[in-house]
């Protein structure tokens, strides 16, 4: 899923999105939406996909882990997060309750459940003490979610959401808790946040072996196309992360011939398509050596285009797991793109 | 002209400047262009069309007016200019000739004569003198030019320049001059350079009448809407000019209904289209809350929806002064126009 944090993918329009990229579902950001535009604004147009013209499903994490990252002085208590917002100081609080009214008020598709989302390294005692936190506000999170209605005439769903940080046992009761809700899909928290990706790995397939494997199993967060790679590999089926587009705007290109870092003089006179590997109109219409000379340049029209590119690439890599799963040679198909993912060209 | 100062128009795609704004022509810079990429860079990809991959003609326009605005510690000497990139501080000296050979290799389908745009105000022995050294310089530019081959197969033309600043009898000398050279079109520069508006329209005047009525006459870096279609009346027909697309990255819209300040919170909730009057997707795709939203949160798309509404505005209203001169009504066509431009929304 690219990553729409206030409601636009960024640098990238929404016919791009849909005609090269191919997205087929995108993810917003309760905290960001909440602020800006704020739901007034998003309730009076119909929700996010008519505010922003966009038809094809979206996902909105639920602002819990951004309360922590971005908001300043947070304080966590039963009841919910009180923060001052990192706009303009001002305070809110935010509860499983009202997060999941947001949620129906953005219009959102897919909902995520209220969660707190543990530092690595956090000790025993925190994790656990959190990880039953997160579960008392699910309870909090799906009572609300049954007793509204869906806001526009279209079908929104709640993921909870498994912590426990880097704990076995936590994970594993984690998973049961969630999986006892019965949900149309799971989510997998608290991972990418620092600790060592083969520990990632690790809790990655843990939590896919612990969750029903008939409902999507959705890993937040992740990560670079190796990442993902592994992942599928390990049973997850969604993912969101904004390196394709972060990276993409610091000059980093990932492409079907490896890694690019299109700063580099020795693009100057390339003229060969950014990737013509690719099934995406940018990609092909533009040359490396011309994308250069944008980033060199300070050229808004560079993060653009290496938008698309990283975007694009993402969405043909998923697509490619999900072609070579069916054709039955996925992992064949993997060992042979980390050949390439290793390669910095 | 959109304005194309590094080989990009900023913050558009070259798609969608034929699909969405329809430019028929973009401008880009000498003096840009020659310090990055360079005309290695250019000249390897074959010219500046290849290299951005935009296939309809271009305009540079000489660099003079560059080195005297952006450069440090210019020199103008008989040869030339002597200057400093004011990117790294290395050391140029820009001819008559070699200036010349940069638009050849650039690619140029319409070069500019390299003269002096002398400020506002300029005393008459100042402006004289530069006067003089344009008219000379411009003998050494078409000496180069006519000794020099079109450098990609296609027909490659030189457009003259009037100066003179704000001299009657210097500006009917340039004129003069100018015509003389029997050249595919003539241009008219050192105006909008901070002189009132009502000179800047007597002198457009003075040069329109005194350029052959049968070629483009093009006024250098003008303007806003209401100055176009002023000039236009006076005989003017080609414009470049960086208003729509800077104005634009600062939110200020031009529409069919009037100005927007597109950053003001009456926006907040106004979720018509950016602008239904025009033929351009992105103006009726997305709205003007959308837009505002972008704007307040500080999205690289806003900065690319408001540049596509102004450059497809500015475009739209050079058409439809084109359409009104040929129906018969255009000076009834623009006094309705100048109710509009009244207009701030």
């Amino acid at each position: 899923m690219p990553v729409g944090t206030a409601g636009s993918v960024k640098a990238v329009t929404q016919p791009q999105l849909k005609a090269e990229i191919k997205a087929q579902i995108i993810l917003g950001n309760t905290y960001h939406l909440y602020l800006r535009p704020g739901t007034g604004v998003l309730e009076a147009a119909g929700g996010l996909h008519k505010f922003m013209n966009w038809q094809k499903p979206i996902l909105t994490d639920s602002g819990g882990y951004q309360v922590f990252s971005l908001a300043a002085n947070r304080k966590i208590k039963e009841e919910g997060v009180l923060f001052q917002s990192h706009i303009d100081g001002s305070r809110h609080l935010f509860t499983p309750e009202n997060v999941m009214d947001i949620q129906r008020n953005i219009g959102a598709d897919i909902m995520m459940a209220f969660d707190e989302c543990p530092p690595y390294p956090s000790e025993y005692g925190y994790a656990k003490k959190s990880m039953e936190l997160t579960h008392r506000w699910l309870d909090r999170c799906f009572i609300r979610f049954n007793e509204t209605p869906d806001k526009y005439g279209y079908i929104q769903n709640l993921f909870p959401i498994v912590q426990g940080s880097t704990y076995q046992d936590l994970r594993r009761q984690s998973c049961e808790y969630i999986a006892s809700k019965e949900a149309a899909g799971n989510a997998i928290g608290g991972l990418s946040v620092g600790e060592p990706p083969e520990m990632m790995y690790d809790f990655a397939a843990l939590c896919a072996e612990n969750l029903p494997g008939n409902k999507p199993r959705y890993l937040m967060g992740v990560g670079t196309p190796w990442n993902i790679l592994e992942c599928i590999a390990l049973g997850i089926d969604m993912f969101d992360c904004v390196m394709p587009t972060r990276n993409g705007r610091n000059g980093m290109l990932f492409t079907t011939q490896g890694i690019i870092n299109i700063k580099n003089k020795k693009w100057a006179t390339d003229f060969s398509a950014i990737d013509e590997g690719l099934p995406c109109e940018t990609s092909r219409y533009y040359s490396k050596a011309y994308l250069r000379h944008l980033f060199v340049s300070g050229e808004i029209l560079g993060l653009q285009l290496a938008s698309i590119q990283n975007l694009s690439f993402y969405l043909w890599l998923v697509g490619e797991a999900r072609n070579h799963i069916l054709a039955g040679d996925f992992t064949s198909w993997k060992t042979g793109m980390a050949e390439i993912f290793k390669q910095r060209l």
